[in-house]
């Protein structure tokens, strides 16, 4: 599934939500990291695409286990293929330099002045904690794609996730403008994603970023019987 | 570009091109031969990528110089990223073991009963002169995408571009079986592309093959100056 999770636009200095103003009066910083993940994140990367698949309400669908993540993520250096970027918050400040990638990508650091939600269920948070001690929030699946006319890679976002409990403040467009860094760093031409055309609140935020919604191409898809029918050597 | 060319249905016994039957009465075997592209296709790839520019009338976005392709595709082993497959015809039989990718991947051939079109020009043919006589007809330009409800890479289609002069034989949908038969193949869950919502002879093509056209999904694009921006590492 494509960016569905409608990122709000960053908000450097993010208000604080309203309805939990009264019960937290003194906003206590959260510490969010963007970092690589590893295969080790495969539990994590799982149970966020299981949610991702019912916010959706496409659960019929969700066919991945941890095993098959396993078998397809991870099998070339981070931005030559499938890549995750892993969003970590926590109320205490993360380490600058504990990361087993550290090497490979240098882990994005933002500290927001919002209260906790009160919402988290200390159950499902147990369920995203790290070992260092903060809690996995969301997560970017990238991979490259390629414009022939400029003969230059780009990234293609197949998701953008971030849990229900930490939604609403910027942090779907923390992810998004990690991997447009990255495609700038690297010298990329793009970075594409897809979006639902009545979700006008993501593709409003989209344009204001300085992305074009291409309203004339429409994505065609073979899977299932179909693909395996037309796959078939029978020329 | 995404693929672009409206490929009409595969013809395992294709119909003669009726304005030509008259000059052409006992129409001629015409051989036809997908392989993996390499490095040293790399002038062919150029001229076929600058060929779909004016067929899109898109020459105003065309950047692609031989060395900017050399650098960036050609990197990773076939299939794993960034891949092409030449389409190549001949008047006469193409050898079934000439090729330097044999290993990586069995080239597909097919006979059509079809006359030599009288529109082809000499001049133009012998830019696209193979080693061996054949001549490069089209190609199709492909890589790896992920679907995180299936757990599995499948392929997405970026161009597909046959000749002028060797369209309407089915060769734009012999390029895209080869693609489909490969992700088969390799177990591969998807085959995407994308395409024009006015071309609807595609999309009726589309749909016979079995692809869904998805209609509510929104291609975004960040690119150019508004990339760089947003790109920046300002958090």
């Amino acid at each position: 599934m494509a960016a569905v999770e409608p990122p709000p636009p960053p908000t450097p200095t993010p208000e604080p939500n309203m309805n939990l103003r009264e019960d937290h009066p003194n906003p206590t910083p959260l510490y969010t990291r963007i970092r690589l993940a590893t295969p080790s994140d495969i539990p994590f990367i799982h149970k966020l695409i299981h949610q991702m698949a019912v916010f959706e309400k496409l659960t019929h669908l969700f066919q991945a286990t941890e095993s098959s993540l396993s078998s397809t993520l991870f099998n070339s250096p981070p931005f030559q293929s499938f890549t995750v970027f892993l969003l970590e918050v926590s109320s205490t400040p993360l380490s600058l330099h504990h990361s087993p990638t550290l090497s490979l990508f240098q882990p994005i650091h933002k500290t927001l002045q919002i209260p906790p939600s009160n919402s988290i269920s200390d159950s499902e948070e147990l369920l995203f904690r790290t070992d260092e001690g903060a809690t996995i929030a969301g997560f970017v699946l990238f991979f490259p794609n390629y414009s022939s006319f400029l003969a230059k890679p780009g990234f293609y976002i197949e998701d953008v996730f971030v849990r229900e409990c930490y939604r609403r403040r910027g942090l779907g467009g923390f992810l998004m403008r990690a991997v447009a860094n990255q495609a700038v760093k690297l010298g990329y031409g793009r970075v594409e994603w897809c979006v639902l055309d009545w979700n006008v609140n993501a593709i409003n935020f989209y344009k204001k970023i300085g992305a074009d919604v291409m309203q004339e191409w429409r994505i065609c898809r073979l899977t299932g019987d179909s693909l395996l029918s037309y796959g078939q050597p029978n020329y």
